[in-house]
């Protein structure tokens, strides 16, 4: 049988996957091995001990179920281990399964590097283990996960996706099955709790629960679980808007100890009870107020319950205590008091935590978690005992906000990482689709791994879904860090990509998820506006939009090609995405045309609103087959969020088109003009059209577009003055096929050396109407033009180099300026590495990056650096950098400088653009004695900043989005 | 025969019109008199003498046709004195006209007290003036214009409006008119040169007369001169856009003269040439540039080909320069250089003067118009010669910017005011309806008038049509200032509205020709936003729909009323510009309706985008009538002016509709609530809904509105868990039905003492969501009540007092606050008398008003003077004012201080929402150390601050556009 999916890139997918059985699983013949499955229709069987742990023996059991999916027969289940057959996989828990057991004890199983570790598994082909059987492949945890995962790990391996049933990822049908002879190792994760928060979780996770579980109870969460077992994730925050894990349905904290998944509750309900438990019983609680200081005693029963009740189960228990709900601890009056209060609090939980479980509080694992209010008191001197992970919140849209200090590193219960995938509150809710692209997410967490917050990272992520991609990074990463760097993370996704649909179209798939979460990014959904991209400078919002038209393209014709039982899976992880963000960016920029058009008369802003309009109706489409059609209504409501007109932080209740006008069209009202770089129209606006001066070196062309005013068309030449002036009608950028763009251009060539003028005019055909436009053009001298090649820059205009086009790169004592491809706005963002290393005093002996540049004039030029929003990780570290023209004295500019501290942090007023734009724009001055050729130098005095672009202008820079496109790629949009 | 208009009323008629000729003309036979015309059809003929001025003799043809136009039978000209009927009306000019020359000498005219005054004139009937005559009505001008406008005092007397042709103001038939035997004699004007400026004269003026009369040329302007004589006006500068007066025809500048119309040219043309004159001839004048420094002979010549051509006619020569265009004068690089620069232009000037015309320059009337930045100049010391009159400009929106100092009052070329009523340039354009209350023009040239600015008053009348009032009001202001005092503003109205449409709705009319001026006043319709007036504060913008659709009621009822040939020039006086600006309003609000419930998730967003839109057709349609249908057509092109829209100063090329939303709805969506004072709804706010605080002092009722969400109609019910709250329902602010407003009120008596909480519940009737909403109030103790009576304020909440409800006024050495009626926002406004009062030191011994207001609490209080956008026209005059609470020290503020003279001036950052508000509000803090009554004064420290009204509020005032109505009025706006 043609399979569509052969067998993955074995030693790749190893090492992405981290499981060297990756490789050792073949559907073919030609080596030997270990038959799962045969041609023939045989299935090896699977024995676990029934003494096992009740995880592993139901893990077995999907095992058997997938090797099922995989060859069309389910695995038999065998329990009886006096009565094995000549083959067979045997699965089990070191300490809980006998028959594991002996085989160890007889030296048939090597369990010498997984003994005694976290999760750990060997996978491992063992002949004549038993009397009566030939060969076994043997599955053996070091506990309880450690088996489960080394179970999922095969069953991955052979082909079924930890999305199977989560994306409706179809399973490719193998005849054989087949595990090279041999010994598969899988070592300790990097970081011990590896978790996600279900969260924000309506209107789509409930309205999807309620309709196809009746409610968010165990059999909902079964399926929950499985998924995260299958994506090696052990924690859980479980969802909690009006929702309780425990009262909800009283079999999910059994479920969840069965499983294998360690429970714990978010940031805001201390010890194992929901939110909604206190808002049910509150009338009953002494007087009703969650305030400790108040009302302690019914607040301690409360919290005593919680423990009980969990009293069997592995849990993490969030300590600590904010206000009613998500929301900051009510003050007792000042800060020295609350912290008073919060350890007093904190004691008498562990004193709970003790009694109730019957053992030392620190033998049960708790975590502090320090989100958005609580750092104050951490920062203030609150201490928790060394026991208690603290849990690092970011800034609710994926930066850092802190890690441990080199001093605080030794502390047993460590630290951990809260991050955010998806967000409901401030400073803007993002809860529609994936706008995390792995680049971004690696960057951070790298450092969260490399400074040593090891203990717990944990990603709220929403519904879970759309969010498939980046979760299963976030918890792959977690895993193991030194399996997906930054150089990885393109080959990750390819992989990831062919997980889910085989090889075939994985490298464009990759492409496809990489870029509309990277477009995304550019800025989340939520906060985009009709005058986010500039419609004036440098065609940006044209080409935004053509950036996402090729990505439906592609999509598209990804769709075209894929096998129909593919298409659920596709839509809902690449297609819905691609063209919805797509169709939403169009609308916004439509609307932005509409209004812009309307200023400027042009009869086609009417067209414009019925773009508006209709990609507005084309939205609720996309969304109505996700929810509706897609694999048969499985997923209704999933997509119910409201999505467009956000006019606060929090969704609006219904979305909200973008508003549109309309005009008062005269049926014959002439034509008028605008022009490149220009809100203006003329006739109308009250100073003559200046064209963009054109230059020999930057070599832009610049265009005029012309339009009827009336609804009635109108035609219209374009000619000019000068024989060296080079006109060429091109597409405008307008939903009207009566507007035109005419491309003006100079004719290096034929024009006069220096600076030359040339009149451009626009009349109509009856000769009843003119415009004439200014052109100025300025040709290089040969001197000039030999001093600027090679370097950025030309004789006019700002311009853009990509922070990885340096000409020389210069490392000190093995720090430097290394790339993160992919990342943020552009091909490639620089970065320091390590990540930790120390700040340097001297820009001038510094790693630096060195850039050839050409200006036009000498005079003051700003330069600014495009970076990465990230934050004051470390206290007292400023992220400053320097910028050097030539031999000058560096200029260094410091983020979190004493004076903007607050603005510059979590919700400060700095802060908060930059999250909107994902972006920090750092502004230099330097300034040229002569034009020509010169050198720019960036150095590093601080580690994790990241530079994504420099841009460098001789007058304000224009209102525009991402800044001048690099000259050397015109039409990239950064 | 009935006539719809009786006789003027005589003696108020006589005061307003400055004429005592309108208290002798009858249209009766009780008392004796010269009859004009008889009831037989014999009609008085007119002898002029053929050897007076051209100008008096075409008048008297005016006259005589005048006379058919009331009578049915046009008068006879008689120009044989040697065979003079009994009884004739002669008219002439002392000095031209030989008959009046004889009558004088034979002692039967007495002309001694107008001989050798300016534009004065005698009306007297004369037994037995010559043989064979027995009576005669004889009508004398000191000079050329007396005469003439003695002429048309008749006219007007006998009932034909001056606005007869240009408004279609129909002409009341008389079968009789008769003149009281007596003398009436009409002494000089006040102000020597009254004129009026058409500009900004495209699309309307132009495409107008281009229609109509094929341009501007002599026979438009031959209706226009008519026009000014007939007003008393008798200074034009002439429409320059893209128009020449004396090249366009040069029939012009004769016909001017023959009229007696004394021209100029605009601000920046200097030398009686049109800014065209010079662009036509550019290329062949010299280097091209309009640069004296780099130019100067070609300019001359230029300066001297514009005097040649009027060497005979009455002229006042505007000097000067500015830049090309109506634009700044292109700097020589320094102010002392261009000082010196203008010196020598203005002295050139004056030698090209002098030798054209052939006398000295100081006898050729001149003029130097500050405008705009000719302010620098003169303020740094720029001297023109004593003989030039200085026109100083105001502020482009009618504010004066300055007025001659004490010091600087002698010299003989004196002082005149530029003054706007329609502006297109900075800070913003309004070109489009009457937006000129007459109260404000009056206070401002009030004080032009009492600071002696009293040789030129002319004032920008964009198109003139559609301001025919405000000029009127201008020019007659400027004939005798004493007749149109303060209080006689609205009698003046009364008497013009009767003057156009009789006395049977004169009332009615002035009210509404006043009002919707105020109305368009209280924001320029050109900077009307949907978000202007506030939609959850105090009911304003709905209040302010309100007051419109009353007025455009009140305007259909009288349309209807009126007789069918009044019909055309009711609609180009009153209704258009009533519906036209109620219906632009209307749909500004329906516009922030609709994005207000957009975010609220209103269903009934959609029916307020259809009613934007189906209002933005409807101000199409009522331009429509005005161009097309009214008066047959004959004004077409006068309504082209764009006005929605604006997005800079210029007026848009098309109308801009507001934009509009829509929702993504879904059919059944249940039901929100949304509340007086929020803009937010519920459910979806994440804060419960908190109902305004009622209390028994304030006694203002609160509201909720509900409405369905989805596309499905939704009943719900409110009920409250207290007897004591009443709820009824009123209307919603809506343009949908199935959106329902409840009034929340306390029935006092039954309310508890002191503060109480209810919960006001909102539920649909299939109970399946519910809304709950918290009301506070609070009772007054029996002292508080008592305290509270007859003073300001209550217990909560902001409260408002018009300025002219003070307790008590305490005058100083005869300097007073005194009120100015309808002014500004406010029946009445009050400001300083005399204006040019000297400044007071000390508040406490200054003229002052005393307010009894009561505080609910003690601490500080916001204390806002809304005051009129005055500028300081006397320069060091900081505009400062005082306001005291009880005996406590006095707060002083003042507007021009050093740091804010920059930012408060003209075209200054905080000018500009001044001007735009038409309001400037100054901050006061004071504070009270205790709650209860109290005594609030407003001192006076400089004059020319007009207070509108006083707003004091514990918090922060809210938004809104006119805070809170003061609790005495509460319907009223302000």
């Amino acid at each position: 049988m043609f399979t569509r999916r052969s067998i993955l890139g074995g030693a790749m997918a190893a090492g992405l996957l981290a499981s060297s059985l990756a490789a050792a699983v073949r559907f073919d013949r030609r080596k030997p091995g270990f038959d799962v499955a045969l041609a023939t229709g045989e299935v090896t069987p699977i024995f676990v001990d029934p003494a096992d742990l009740a995880g592993v023996r139901r893990a077995v059991s999907d095992l058997a179920a997938d090797i099922g999916r995989v060859t069309g027969r389910n695995a038999e289940i065998l329990s009886n281990d006096g009565d094995l057959p000549p083959r067979v996989i045997i699965v089990g828990s070191l300490g809980h399964s006998p028959i594991i057991d002996r085989l160890v004890a007889a030296g048939k199983l090597d369990i010498g590097d997984i003994r005694g570790k976290w999760e750990s598994f060997v996978v491992q082909t063992v002949a004549s283990p038993l009397p009566g059987v030939r060969e076994a492949l043997v599955i053996a945890g070091s506990d309880k996960r450690g088996a489960i995962y080394g179970v999922y790990d095969l069953s991955r391996t052979i082909g079924v996706s930890p999305w199977y049933w989560w994306a409706d990822v179809p399973v490719t049908r193998q005849d054989h099955v087949r595990v090279s002879y041999g010994r598969y190792v899988q070592g300790a994760p990097a970081v011990k709790y590896r978790g996600i928060f279900l969260n924000d979780e309506a209107p789509c996770l409930s309205g999807w629960t309620t309709e196809k579980f009746g409610g968010m109870n165990s059999t909902f969460y079964a399926k929950l679980f499985e998924l995260m077992l299958r994506l090696r994730a052990n924690y859980l925050w479980p969802a909690m808007w009006n929702n309780s894990f425990a009262e909800d349905d009283p079999a999910n904290p059994g479920l969840a100890e069965e499983y294998g998944i360690v429970m714990g509750t978010s940031h805001h309900e201390p010890m194992m009870r929901a939110h909604k438990d206190w808002t049910d019983r509150r009338p009953h609680l002494g007087n009703g107020q969650w305030n400790y200081a108040t009302n302690r005693e019914p607040i301690r029963q409360f919290f005593r319950e919680g423990i009980e009740r969990n009293r069997d189960n592995e849990v993490i228990v969030t300590i600590g205590m904010r206000g009613d709900g998500d929301v900051a601890l009510e003050s007792t009056g000042g800060l020295k008091s609350d912290i008073a209060l919060l350890e007093t609090i904190i004691s008498d939980q562990r004193d709970i935590i003790a009694q109730t479980m019957g053992r030392p509080a620190d033998r049960v694992p708790q975590v502090w978690v320090l989100f958005t209010e609580v750092y104050k008191y951490y920062d203030a001197g609150l201490k928790v005992p060394d026991d208690v992970t603290l849990l690092f919140a970011d800034d609710n849209v994926g930066n850092l906000r802190r890690l441990p200090l080199p001093s605080e590193r030794g502390r047993p219960g460590g630290f951990g990482i809260y991050f955010h995938m998806d967000m409901h509150g401030g400073p803007f809710s993002y809860q529609w689709l994936n706008s995390n692209p792995l680049p971004k997410i690696w960057e951070q967490m790298n450092l969260a791994h490399q400074y040593g917050a090891n203990e717990i990272w944990i990603a709220n992520v929403g519904d879970l879904k759309p969010l498939e991609l980046p979760v299963e990074f976030f918890i792959a990463m977690a895993w193991d860090p030194s399996r997906v760097d930054k150089d990885k993370i393109a080959g990750w996704t390819r992989y990831w990509a062919e997980c889910q649909f085989g090889p075939d179209h994985a490298e464009e798939i990759a492409f496809l998820l990489s870029r509309y979460a990277k477009y995304n990014a550019w800025r989340k959904p939520e906060q985009l506006r009709p005058e986010t991209y500039s419609l004036e400078h440098h065609q940006e919002a044209e080409r935004v939009c053509d950036a996402w038209n090729q990505l439906v393209e592609r999509a598209d014709a990804v769709n075209a090609a894929l096998a129909p039982d593919q298409r659920d899976a596709f839509y809902q992880l690449v297609l819905h995405p691609v063209r919805a963000s797509a169709n939403l960016t169009n609308m916004y920029v439509a609307a932005a045309r509409n209004a812009r058009f309307a200023e400027q008369a042009r009869a086609s802003t009417r067209a414009e609103a019925a773009e508006v309009r209709r990609r507005f109706l084309y939205d609720h489409a996309l969304s109505d087959y996700y929810n509706r059609q897609m694999a048969g209504g499985k997923w209704n409501h999933m997509m119910d969020q409201t999505h467009i007109g956000y006019f606060d932080w929090y969704p609006p209740e219904a979305d909200i088109m973008p508003p549109v006008t309309d005009l008062d069209l005269k049926a014959d009202h002439g034509f008028g003009v605008a022009i490149d770089g220009s809100e203006r129209s003329w006739p109308g606006f009250y100073l003559p059209p200046k064209l963009r001066i054109l230059d020999s070196i930057s070599k832009t062309p610049t265009y005029i577009e012309t339009f009827p005013r009336g609804t009635d068309p109108i035609a219209v030449q374009v000619t000019a003055d000068r024989p060296w002036v080079l006109i060429r009608e091109g597409k405008a950028f307008s939903s009207s096929p009566l507007d035109r763009r005419f491309w003006i251009d100079v004719d290096w060539a034929k024009a006069p050396a220096g600076q030359s003028v040339a009149l451009v005019t626009i009349c109509d055909d009856r000769g009843s109407q003119t415009v004439e436009a200014r052109l100025t053009a300025i040709k290089a001298t040969p001197s000039q033009a030999k001093d600027a090649q090679g370097a950025f820059g030309g004789l006019t205009g700002a311009f853009s180099i990509p922070a990885n086009a340096f000409r020389r790169s210069i490392a000190v004592d093995g720090v430097r300026w290394e790339a993160i491809e992919d990342y943020g706005r552009v091909k490639a963002a620089m970065s320091i590495f390590p990540v930790d290393a120390h700040s340097f005093q001297d820009p001038a002996a510094a790693p630096r990056l060195e850039y050839d540049i050409f200006l036009g004039e000498a005079g003051k030029y700003h330069v600014l650096l495009v970076t990465s929003p990230t934050l004051e990780v470390i206290p007292g570290r400023t992220l400053s950098v320097a910028v050097i023209l030539d031999n000058q004295t560096p200029v260094v500019h410091g983020v979190f400088t004493p004076e903007d501290r607050v603005a510059e942090d979590f919700l400060g007023d700095r802060h908060l653009p930059n999250t909107a734009n994902n972006a920090r724009t750092m502004r230099f001055v330097v300034s040229s004695d002569r034009p020509g050729r010169h050198v720019l130098t960036v150095a590093m005095i601080d580690p994790t900043v990241v530079i994504q672009k420099i841009i460098i202008s001789k007058d304000e820079p224009d209102d525009s989005y991402f800044g001048p496109p690099s000259p050397s790629m015109p039409f990239e949009i950064t």
